[in-house]
């Protein structure tokens, strides 16, 4: 079995997929649209991206790509907690540059300015990126910030452990494939993820379907409005639903379609904390 | 007057803070949240920051901050269409690698793939960052792809014009400050964004607040939940509102407040299009 993710190797993503499927044939590819569309063109049987960051907001390449592109459904989502590592070729490593994502910087300022006050910092395109860079620079006064699996995966040294300043950071993936698969790993939720298009802009037609959902009780964990880019001021709607009772939920989407309210379902999933 | 917006020169925002205030002295700073800061402190009378953009979406680092920490209100919103230009130090330079911003790579990547196949890509945490780095190189076969902009600013040449795919690109910018500008530029929306907290995660809870909105004809042009950072699953949520008529919106909040909502004002201003 084949699984594509979001590479390169060291990643968030990369740590989830060798989590949740061990034993597969792993695949790593440069951007999300190209793990995707491995997907699509059946070059592997599940693809990992992720959706959602609790700090950093959707991940619209994932969520535009599935409304406007894609026949595909996530069937598992996995949420992974973000901790930053301090890496370098060596413990006793004298550093004068940092490296690494503007996100991971911004999340262990903190530390750096205390710990590190005169060392220059320099963004890069993502953590593992920064993490194969001095990797690639042993001799250099480098370090990066970058996730634990980076320091396996590159010959590093962790040199601070957790130094990011916010405990609530995690990110939330999705599987896509064509059916649920079974992961020896604990569930905690049972989720819809719906792409919901409004055929008007009129005042209250987004209230009309949220209706649908509150007079039944059922619960939403998110709603975001994104541009449709067909015209400036016209959007689609995702809101992901509680399917614990997908009985009612069910009810829930006739009575959408009933009233002529639009929808592509993005995933239907088990939550499963890593 | 001092007006402070996220550098470096020659970044969409600069070219933001040159059309609203061609005749101010005009600060850069290194990241959003030192923008706003500087304003807080007193250092600058305006201060200009991304807010969202139609392909990446909302600029959580902001709307976080403005949510969270500050007690500021955006007056004035400029809408700037995002165009990309492909840069080079001299107009017939051999290209062999080109940099820049995720983002603007993903947006050139038809015309990169036609015209120079066999250049690598190299990213880079901003498209200002990719045109500065290559003036500073100018004996490498180097392009940037960056705005028109970063050109003038770094004594580059454009050596292909407008390289995007998508013409529905465009950024808001917000502008922070103690009262409404006047500015000579077409106005064409009033709004109001509000960031309302839930008492309870209890469903239909954001329905009671839509409602408010829904049964008076008042249009929302934007939704989003963000996440509380207090506990997983908890939320808050930004809502932009027309305010093209101010009493009626006037009674809305009111009952907001009646029915114990609370919410916040990210911003009461007029929009202008750039």
């Amino acid at each position: 079995m084949k699984v594509g993710y979001l590479g390169p190797n060291g990643s968030f993503t990369h740590n989830v997929a060798v989590k949740a499927f061990p034993s597969a044939d792993r695949v790593p590819f440069g951007n999300i649209t190209e793990v995707i569309k491995s997907y699509e063109e059946g070059v592997v049987d599940y693809a990992i991206i992720p959706v959602e960051n609790s700090i950093e907001g959707s991940v619209h390449e994932t969520l535009d790509y599935l409304f406007h592109q894609a026949k595909i459904e996530a069937v598992a989502e996995m949420i992974q907690p973000i901790k930053q590592q301090l890496l370098a070729t060596s413990q006793d490593k004298a550093i004068e540059k940092i490296f690494s994502h503007p996100q991971a910087i911004a999340q262990g300022k903190k530390y750096i300015k205390s710990h590190y006050p005169n060392a220059q910092i320099e963004m890069t395109a993502s953590t593992a990126y920064a993490a194969r860079f001095i990797a690639e620079n042993p001799d250099e006064p480098y370090a990066a910030i970058a996730p634990a699996a980076a320091a396996k995966e590159y010959g590093l040294v962790i040199i601070a452990k957790d130094i990011q300043e916010m405990d609530e950071n995690y990110t939330r993936f999705w599987l896509l494939g064509r059916q649920k698969p079974v992961f020896d790993l604990p569930k905690s939720q049972q989720k819809l993820s719906l792409a919901i298009t409004l055929q008007d802009n009129l005042p209250g037609a987004l209230y009309k379907a949220l209706s649908v959902f509150a007079w039944r009780g059922i619960n939403l964990t998110k709603i975001e409005s994104r541009p449709l880019k067909t015209a400036l001021g016209e959007y689609f709607f995702i809101v992901d639903v509680d399917n614990s009772n997908e009985a009612l939920v069910a009810c829930a989407l006739e009575e959408l379609q009933l009233l002529g309210i639009d929808y592509k379902t993005l995933g239907n999933y088990d939550v499963y904390k890593l």
